[in-house]
Formats: C-alpha cells, sequence, structure tokens
C-alpha cells in the first residue's frame, strides 16, 4: 500500500483526481487482453511530459516501479502490473496536437485511441494504415509499444513503417527526442525504432510523429468461401503470383465462420470450412480488373462462392465478423487463449496443418483467424480458466504451435509482444549472444529495473 | 605495421591473397566517398562468417581495431580507417544466397552491389527499391550500415523498410540472428533496426534478408523546366497536394543542368534555373491520367517545358544526368563538399533559399541535386581541397547548412550518415540525455571501443 505521504506527493504532481488507490480502481487496472493479472498500489494519470518526468524522478526515489498503460488491450501481458508498482495511466495523455497534411505527418499524444485518429483524419482526406483488430480501443502509445500490425500490413506494413519520431522519458527521468516530421530524420542509430516494439521496458513515450497517407480513392471488399482450408492457402498463393498486392487477405476457418456470424449476421456460409477476406485499394480504374482476376483465381481455387460487397453497409458486415473474432469464441468455452505465431508466407498451409496437429495431439479445440497474407495466424485455444488440468494442456498446446512456428522459419510473435506470456519461449527463437544483448540494451536504458520490469526478459 | 605473426595469422583465417599488407593495397583502402583519408595496418577479406568470427577475436586478442568496409563510397568517412586498425573489407561476400519469389525475399551477403541484386531480381519480375545514386558500385551491407536513400523513397521509403533480418557478428565475436523472413519477425525489440543505420559501429553484418516487391508493370519518366527554381518547388507541393505520389521528385539547379549536360547529353535546356525529374508507376491505365494531371501541373507552376521520355533510352539519359550529378561538379572545381541535410517536404522552398543565403553569406559556390519529395538536399559545396583558407570557409558553410537545417524542423543527415565528417554537429540535432543513449548503446555491444571507433560518437 502507498503511504499518505506518497499519495499526496503523487496527487500534487498530476492532480487530485488523477491518483487512483481504492481497492475497486485498482482492480480496473490489474489485468490486459490475457488471462493475467496483479494488482499495482495506485495509478497517476498524468497530463503533460513534465508530469511524466516528476513521476518518474519521485517513484525512482521511492523505489517504487512503474508500468506504462495505454488501453490495456494487449494480448501478452505487457501492462500486467508486478509487484510494488504504480501504473502510469496515458489516457489522460489523449491530444492529437496536429494533423499535418503538407507533410503527411500527425503529431499525438500517446493516449489518443487509433480509431478517434481515423476519424480525424477521415475528415482530411487521410488515413493512418496500423489499425489492429483492437483499434477502436487501443491507443497509439499501446501500438507503439506492441509494434503493432492490423489487417492491413499485407501492402501497407506495421506499426513500426509509420513511426516519424517521439519524445520519450527515460527510466532516469531525462526527456529524448527522436526522428521528425520526415521518414529520413534518423540520423545516427536508430533511436525511434529501439523504442517501438519495446513494450514499455525501455521508457515512456510521451509524444509519437506518425506519417500518415492520403486516403485511398477506392476499396473493394471480397468474400470468398471454401469447404477445404487447403483451397484458402492456395488462393493465398495464386493472389501473390499474379502481381496483386491486396490491402487484407483475411483468413477464418470454419468454428470462427460460426462463432462470429452469431455477432456480425454478415451471410457467412456456416457450413464452409474456410473463407477469405480479400480487400484491395486503388485507383477506381483498376478495380474492376483486379476483382475479376481474384475472382478467377478463387474459382480456380474451388471457392463454393465468390461475393463482392455491393454496399457500405455489405462492406461493414464482413469488417465486424473478422473484428470480433476474439471476443465471439467467448460464447463456445468461456476462455481463450491467443496466439500470434507468425511463419513466411508460403508455409502458410503447413502452419494450418501444424495447428490442426497441434489440436489434435493435444485433444483442445483450436479455431483460426489468420492475417494469410502475412503468414501471421491466431489460432485460439478454447477451453476453461477454472479448470486447472485443462490450463496445463493449454500451456503445452501454447508451446507446441511455438516451436511449430519456428520449425517453419517463422517466429513466437507476429504483432501481439512477448510480455509475460511468451517471456519463456523468446531463447527458443533467439541465440544467447542475442538474448544477451536484450537484457544489456534493457540494462542500458533502466540499470535499476524499474520500468515495466519482468517483461520481454528476466534481468 | 602489422607483424609477421600478425600478417601469417590473417593469411591463415582468411587465406593468402585474402590479405593486403603493402604500401599500395592500402592505398585503395584509406579513403571513401569524402575527402578523408587514413591509412590501415592491413585489409583483409573474409568469405564466410567463421572467418568473420576467427578475425574479430583475433584481432582482439591482438588489441587492433577493425574498419568494416563495403566498396566504400560512403559520403561521411563511415570507412576511413583509424589509427592502429586493419580494414574487414567484405567484397568477397558477394553471393546472392536465394532469391525467394514466394516470400518477396532475397538473402544476401553484405558484399553485393546493389546493382547486381537489381539485375538478378529482375530476371525473376523483382526489383529493390532502395537504389542510392552510388548503386552501381555500394553494396547492400554499406547501404545498411548508411540507411541509405536513393531518388525513389519518396513512395518506396528507404533501406530500413527493406531490411527483414540479419546475422551479424558482434564485437565480441558471437554471432546473433534477427527478424526473417517476414517483416513480422521482429519479437522483442527491434534488434534488426538498431543495426540499421549504425555505420557499421555495432558489429559486422555478414548476412542480410531484404524485402523485394514485384517490379511496377508501368513507368513514366517526365522532365519539367523551369525559369526559377520556386516554381519548382511550388511544382512539389502542387503534385503531393493532388494526391498523387510520384516514385520520384528530383530536383536540380542551374549549375547542376549544366555540369551533368556536359556528360550525359540529355538535352536539358541549359539557360535554365531548375529541372524536376518526375517518375510514377503503376499499372498501365492510371499513367496517361497522371502524366496529365502532372503536365497541367508543371504548366500552372510556369514550367517552360513539361518532357514525357518517349523511349528507354530517352529514360536512361534523363537518369543519367542525375545519377552523375555528384561527379559531374568536379569540372567546375577540383574538389565538392556533398551534404544531405533533410527537412519537412513542405519547408524545401525555404531550405532552397536558405541555400542561397549561405552561399551568398560565405562566398562559396553552391549546386544543388535534391530528393524535392523527400525534403532532403544535397548542396555541393565547389572548392579547392590545396587553398586551406578556402577549406575553412567551407566548413563554416557546412556548418551553416546544418543549422539552418535544424532551424527548418530538419536533420543534418539524411541518408549519408554522420561518420566523421557530421560528428561535430550532432549535439545541435539531439539532447545530451540522446547523445548519452547514443554512447550507452555503443558501449552496450562494443565496451572495448574496437569496432569502427570514432565515428557517430567520441567515446
Amino acid at each position: 500500500m502507498l503511504s499518505q505521504t506518497v499519495i499526496n506527493r503523487l496527487k500534487e504532481i498530476v492532480g487530485e483526481k488523477n491518483v487512483v488507490t481504492d481497492k475497486t480502481g485498482l482492480f480496473s487496472y490489474s489485468y490486459d487482453g490475457t488471462l493475467l493479472s496483479g494488482e499495482p498500489l495506485g495509478v497517476v494519470s498524468p497530463q503533460t511530459t513534465e508530469q511524466v518526468v516528476e513521476l518518474v524522478k519521485y517513484l525512482n526515489e521511492q523505489n517504487i516501479k512503474l508500468i506504462p498503460r495505454g488501453a490495456g488491450t494487449n494480448e501478452s501481458g505487457g501492462s500486467i502490473p508486478v509487484e510494488n508498482s504504480v501504473v502510469v495511466n496515458f489516457a489522460r495523455m489523449n491530444k492529437i496536437i496536429e494533423i499535418d497534411t503538407e507533410n503527411f505527418v500527425a503529431v499525438v499524444q500517446p493516449g489518443v485511441i487509433n480509431f478517434d485518429l481515423q476519424l480525424e483524419l477521415e475528415k482530411k482526406g487521410f488515413y493512418y494504415p496500423p489499425d489492429p483488430s483492437s483499434y477502436k480501443a487501443s491507443t497509439l502509445g499501446g501500438n507503439l509499444a506492441e509494434c503493432s500490425g492490423g489487417p492491413k500490413c499485407f501492402k501497407y506494413g506495421v506499426t513500426r513503417d509509420y513511426i516519424l519520431g517521439i519524445e520519450v522519458v527515460l527510466p532516469n527521468g531525462k526527456v529524448i527526442n527522436t526522428g521528425g516530421r520526415n521518414f529520413k530524420s534518423e540520423p545516427g542509430y536508430d533511436l525511434t525504432r529501439i523504442f517501438c516494439g519495446s513494450e514499455g521496458i525501455l521508457g515512456f513515450v510521451t509524444k509519437i510523429i506518425v506519417r500518415v497517407i492520403p486516403k485511398p480513392i477506392t476499396t473493394r471488399t471480397m468474400l470468398a468461401t471454401y469447404e477445404k482450408v487447403e483451397d484458402a492457402s492456395q488462393t493465398v498463393a495464386d493472389i501473390v503470383a499474379a502481381g496483386i498486392i491486396p490491402t487484407t487477405l483475411e483468413f477464418m476457418d470454419h468454428l470462427l465462420i460460426n462463432t462470429t456470424e452469431d455477432f456480425s449476421h454478415a451471410g457467412l456460409d456456416r457450413d464452409a470450412g474456410a473463407v477469405l477476406i480479400i480487400e484491395i485499394d486503388g485507383y477506381p480504374e483498376d478495380m474492376d480488373e483486379q476483382v475479376e482476376m481474384i475472382g478467377e483465381i478463387t474459382k480456380k481455387a474451388n471457392a463454393r462462392e465468390f461475393r463482392v460487397a455491393q454496399t457500405a453497409a455489405e462492406v461493414n458486415q464482413i469488417w465486424t465478423s473478422r473484428r470480433c473474432a476474439f471476443g465471439s469464441v467467448s460464447r463456445v468455452r468461456p476462455s481463450y487463449g491467443v496466439n500470434d505465431i507468425t511463419v513466411p508466407r508460403s508455409n502458410f498451409p503447413q502452419a494450418i496443418e501444424g495447428i490442426l496437429k497441434v489440436a489434435k495431439d493435444f485433444g483442445v479445440t483450436i479455431g483460426v483467424v489468420a492475417h494469410a497474407g502475412d503468414g501471421n495466424l491466431h489460432p485460439l485455444i478454447l477451453f476453461d480458466q477454472r479448470n486447472k488440468e485443462e490450463v496445463e494442456t493449454v500451456h503445452a498446446a501454447e508451446q507446441a504451435l511455438c516451436k511449430m512456428a519456428l520449425g517453419l522459419g517463422g517466429t513466437i510473435s507476429g504483432e501481439h509482444g512477448i510480455g509475460l506470456v511468451k517471456k519463456k519461449y523468446l531463447d527458443s527463437e533467439f541465440t544467447p549472444a542475442a538474448m544477451e544483448a536484450f537484457r544489456r540494451i534493457k540494462k542500458t536504458f533502466d540499470p535499476q529495473n524499474r520500468v515495466n520490469p519482468g517483461k520481454i526478459v528476466n534481468m
């Protein structure tokens, strides 16, 4: 528990109403998108960089650890409080400071919700491509910390590709600025990207300059339905081989088709083995030809149905299916474990096979939703958290999934981060020398191990 | 001088003919694209990662410093040998290991010349976008070390955006592998990009996985000629505002038009104040409309002439003009100082004005070639290296250029690196805390300061 002296000082720094210490309040900040939890001693919500500096300095003096937090939607335990810690909640630093359409840049505070930025950008004809499924809740600071992906990475890349510069309060309370309003503003080594994907363990990002792009002139959304999973995989390979670069190549299997249909009523074929959501964008003149090519490719790959969304409402329904995928499985079993293993795209069919094998070997139910164009799969293991034996089986199955992905030349985590959940598998992906580099960089920035300790690597 | 014992051991490691210690041989490795030079004790050319490991370990024991080197084309002194050092020349590690068209990936050794990769890719319908003007000589390892740009960054980004993974021999001789055949293969923090742009001071990159893209179906190259520099600047703003994303928006001023014309005979108008080389790519159907729009924009901005290249030979001539720009000025004065200051694109006109002011204030001749779409300018200061007084004036003018760029929200170096040349200006761009971060990261990887010491920061 925090002493009254500490509480008073925190209130002085961030303001009376921006300090939470009551039991119910603390509970709200004790979990994230995983099944893990941990209670902090307090929650503070700074509104300025100067307040963050003050907080860092004061809590360092008090030997209290600090846990940065965006919206807490992350899937790897990255924002779970550890012992003797205060959560630094960035929800009140949610200003869009500037949208600079001349330089294709937006300057934001870290607590801005991804979707809110999209809305403001849309008014000016612009767009911020990395929009993870959580984008209606997740913050740009959180997206940066996890180097979030999303359904449009195949064409547009991940968060890393859109961060041009940051302001960071280091664990010693000093402030650095990196980058600028230009993707070439990165002399010396790349300080911006050391922080992007670092899961908040190296410091507190307090301002972000993001690259934005003109909103695509036209978009077309298609849905292809398959009896067999292999045929959907084949379609992905064939589309890419035809030289088409869709924005989206999203895959959902039979289980997910059914669980999402309950919510979205998009008219997905409940008997189907798999669907692909395919989206392209570009100049209006190119759309028809590409849609036709894609239609033919799906037919050649035995698609049962190929549908082109005709109205905005239809597009929205299809996307609702996809965006509600994670939550939708809760109707089947009370808990689910999300994974984000990623393999080279050409190994996507083998990864699907591998998942089926893991499900069989461990006797667990797994639904699959995937960013197929990125080779990034989200096998969702369904279980009941209250059943200890089942929980152990799920952990074993998760480990097997990671091993399988590594065996296919992939990674244990494509976009959700390592956090607490995958920390134990990280050294199966990296050599001891690389693990040592991870630890040393952490130590360089945070020698006392005070900022988000215990995430990614043990010190 | 190296002792015979050391020379013998080096020959054992890399082979007899891959060790250079004679005066003439050493001289060839004593300079780079700058006017600086420094003689190494020896030059070794490893052919395998294992040999690099052996070299690092052995030279560490001998307390001899190591200077990694690609083709030595860099413009910032990054590959200049320092005292008591051996150059590790990667020219013999020049194999294209694999081109994986399914995953849009090429795996290469660091000594592969950029142009050689382009040729191999072209056979398979692929393309590697970051092609700096030096691409016929510069290596992919060197491009990675400097995070090279080039004329097509406006649409396609810089080297950083195309590096998917690397193998690195650390200064302690240990090997790490980062990334993979997927842009989402970067769990933990971004080790790949810590090395990209680090100018070879953190270790030796021995293998690179690069992202490649399908070759654009159609390209159109245009040339717009202006009486006034301002009108060319205005065109850049207007094209971007029209929502067109060209691959190229290259600018050359009156002086460069004339010096390059001597070589390329592209028919540039020798009386003109400026030209813009504009290139677009995409689907054939979109080209005519965009060319027409661009033509109208240039006319509205008072272009004297707007020309669309009609044949491959014409395209080649225009590009020859641009690619020979740096070298071409040698006819005017014996030496030139290249700069690569970069500003937010919207400040391009002010940067041009700033350059003219510097030229006037310091009484120096400056020609300007620029990646105008990136706000990345190359003011070339012409002088005679043998005249000490003039050299001092040039240094003062360079400093003024850097200051001007920072004043416009830009950076002192957009694509050439810091090396030795800009080291003294780096702390005018970064806070002391950021400078400290640079030094600490160096120390983390290279505590003995043995690999490419003295570049970017003093330790």
